[in-house]
């Protein structure tokens, strides 16, 4: 084995890369990418600007070009595309396995993309053509045309033979699909059945019929769980007819389950926009400013309330002392009550505790750790303060904060998935503002009542 | 093909299934899960006592009930098995992959295990063996023992021969691997390959000598970045000596990608141990616990603090207005710079760049929200509350805070990965504490020279 090494991206080598850019050094770029994995390559673009890519791309092999422009993120390759013409991205294109293909072709301006389309050899052009239907986060959407069909009268011979004409156009196969003369799916023969099996046999004797498939409108969210459940490696798709219109392979799956936890993180962290560290100052500004507004209207709104109490907090200044202790415990009691439901949620095949269950148990964990962490508080006050009467508000109110946000950490991620949002949205930066102004009119109620 | 249809846990299922485990009645069950993916069942166990689902295994061939016992989470699984005698696991685990009989064995009390593997079959109990030496979280650990060898020199022909022979012990292959006479792995050959060729090819001609393998002692993460990087459904693990060790399978790295996800996101949400909604409310209670005390730790460290500003307080009560606005701003640009750094830490390929380069970044996109948000909420206390001094008090804060909260979020995600913990600990209550702290510090030392 010619030893397979990591390619690791230096500050040095990319220093040096940069270098042989400015100088256009044709011969050093080709040289130092030559055993390069296309996926390395990908990366190390991310370092330089369009026109650099574009440069270096020229210099590397159709086939590697090709390769690489798929692995490119989505943002970073519509940019990159922009100083491609037509004719250049066909060439591309025609390289490239349908739904890779059909991914670019979504990102192209209409015109170009047109353009693109009527320039594919006529077996993509179909193929393609068919997957632009379909949204992006569907089964359609996700789906590759290219698979091996067999017809279950066949003999195991037969088979190979039809695989070998049908392998041509597709890179890589673990699974022999099985159709009847409409191209309804029946089942499938694993390729290692059929290489292990007596080569007389009948494709009918060796393949499996209770197979898993799923229908074109399934979301990704949908195809992944159950590719997850049942451990598959790749699963066919059906139209409403019952006809195989394509496949699903686990790479892309894993894909979808990556962005996935990307985007739940984001949501959680109070983040909009799609960004990462190394965008630019403003993107990065843009895409926190939103929910720091939202943090600083609950703000706003929290000084108008305790405005309010001014009376209260002018007669006993000690009372200010506690709103960042109730505001922390309300903020911290929210969130983790929200992120178990929306694990609950993601996780699928567990019977859905009804409502009424799922509180009355949410509620008995908020009255144990509530009870905890009042009397904790109690304690703490009593010796720190002294001033007992102001002791048992604090741990009066901290106790109903604690069962307060539980409930409204419980509920709100189950309202926003009901009305089909994420609820990971719960988790971030909305439901702390909530529960800041809950855990502070819960406070002041309690002081009003009680001191 | 016999429809597949997706399972659907209904609420009547269970209740009667309940019903039916109550009456001991074993042909209800039978006749129930006849049709039903060994998965399906898995999900459905969860909804009952060990002791009943040994019951409703027990029914169940051997070949399911094995597929379904490795099916089940660890947890869920350590548990049950405690009512199972040494040899009903062992015939369980002779029906295995050794990756998944290495799993059970790991999770069983030593002396069971012990007896256990005694009973196992000659082949699998060496594998299993071997494989025991390794942590579960590195490639040894993940890998299974069962693949298919070739040799160079061997024709398509002899090699599928060789296939058939090996292949009785192999439930799942796609890729043979290619060794020279000491196991030293020399490549491989797509399942594909050997398909289409001519038959009297050398293996020596068809293999690709180019490939992407893992040593064993890589952690599980490193093994997921490789796979995910390259594309890959299945990598050689090799030992220090370039030997073939073992194989992994993408299905096993969608379960670490999909745990780590997990972790992170209750790391976040500031849950300390693996809980879900549905375990007991003592565990649940216990989990929230610990980060919730240091909530309440930084609160009373908070109420201390401001008591020692209780004549400015007493002076200008509204000065507690604006307490819960700094310290929400404060909480939540703290986990947004925190969360960008741990995304940029598990993002792996790109260029490091120096800590000075990202620590001037933050600042500039700090510096322009703090602007921002100090603009605007003075330009709305002056509308609402009239106290000119106050406002510019407040906003030079709020400012001050915005800045020095990014800067703590992220070199604190920073040190911890230095240090070796999972830098998603930093964008959870641990951060938001430590910078509602730093909120109140800046906004009353604010005070205190301006007011």
């Amino acid at each position: 084995m010619k030893q397979f090494v990591e390619f690791e991206l230096t500050t040095e080598f990319r220093d040096r890369f940069q270098e042989a850019l400015d100088q256009r050094d044709s011969q050093f770029i080709r040289e130092s990418l030559e055993d390069v994995n296309p996926a390395d390559i990908s990366a190390l673009l991310y370092e330089f600007n369009p026109e650099e890519s574009k440069y270096t791309l020229d210099i590397l092999s159709l086939e590697i070009r090709a390769k690489i422009i798929s692995d490119l993120d989505s943002e970073t390759r519509t940019n990159f595309l922009k100083s491609y013409e037509p004719t250049e991205i066909t060439e591309i294109i025609n390289l490239l396995d349908s739904d890779d293909a059909a991914d670019i072709l979504n990102e192209l301006p209409i015109k170009k993309s047109e353009e693109v389309i009527a320039g594919l050899d006529p077996t993509l052009r179909s193929q393609v053509i068919d997957l632009l239907r379909y949204d992006e986060n569907v089964a359609g959407g996700l789906m590759a045309k290219e698979l091996i069909k067999a017809r279950s009268n066949w003999s195991v011979v037969q088979c190979v033979e039809e695989i070998r004409k049908q392998a041509e156009n597709v890179t890589k196969f673990y699974t022999v699909f099985v159709v009847d003369e409409d191209d309804k799916l029946l089942g499938k023969v694993a390729l290692q059945d059929i290489v292990i099996s007596d080569a007389n046999k009948l494709v009918a004797d060796i393949y499996e019929q209770d197979i898993v498939s799923v229908e074109t409108y399934l979301t990704d969210t949908e195809v992944a769980g159950i590719m997850k459940k049942y451990d598959l490696e790749s699963v066919p798709v059906v139209n409403v007819q019952g006809q195989l219109v394509g496949r699903i392979t686990i790479d892309d799956i894993v894909d979808v389950i990556t962005e996935q936890a990307d985007e739940d993180r984001q949501l959680m962290s109070g983040i909009t926009e799609d960004v990462e560290e190394d965008d630019t100052v403003w993107k990065n500004t843009r895409a926190r400013l939103p929910w720091l507004l939202i943090g600083i209207f609950g703000g706003m709104l929290s000084a108008r309330f305790m405005g309010l109490f001014e009376a209260e907090l002018a007669r006993v200044t000690a009372i200010a002392f506690f709103v960042p202790l109730i505001q922390a415990t309300g903020g911290n009691v929210g969130i983790q009550s929200s992120s178990l439901v929306v694990q609950s949620l993601a996780s699928t095949g567990f019977v859905d505790e009804g409502l009424l269950q799922r509180l009355t148990k949410v509620l008995f964990v908020a009255l144990l750790n509530g009870f905890f962490l009042s009397v904790l508080v109690f304690g703490a006050n009593w010796l720190l303060f002294g001033n007992q009467q102001l002791s048992i508000v604090v741990s009066i109110a901290l106790f109903s904060v604690v069962v307060f946000a539980s409930l409204v950490g419980t509920i709100t991620p189950l309202i926003l998935d009901r009305f089909g949002f994420n609820p990971a949205v719960a988790s971030g930066p909305f439901i702390t503002t909530i529960n800041d102004l809950l855990g502070l009119t819960v406070y002041f109620i309690t002081i009003q009542v009680m001191l």
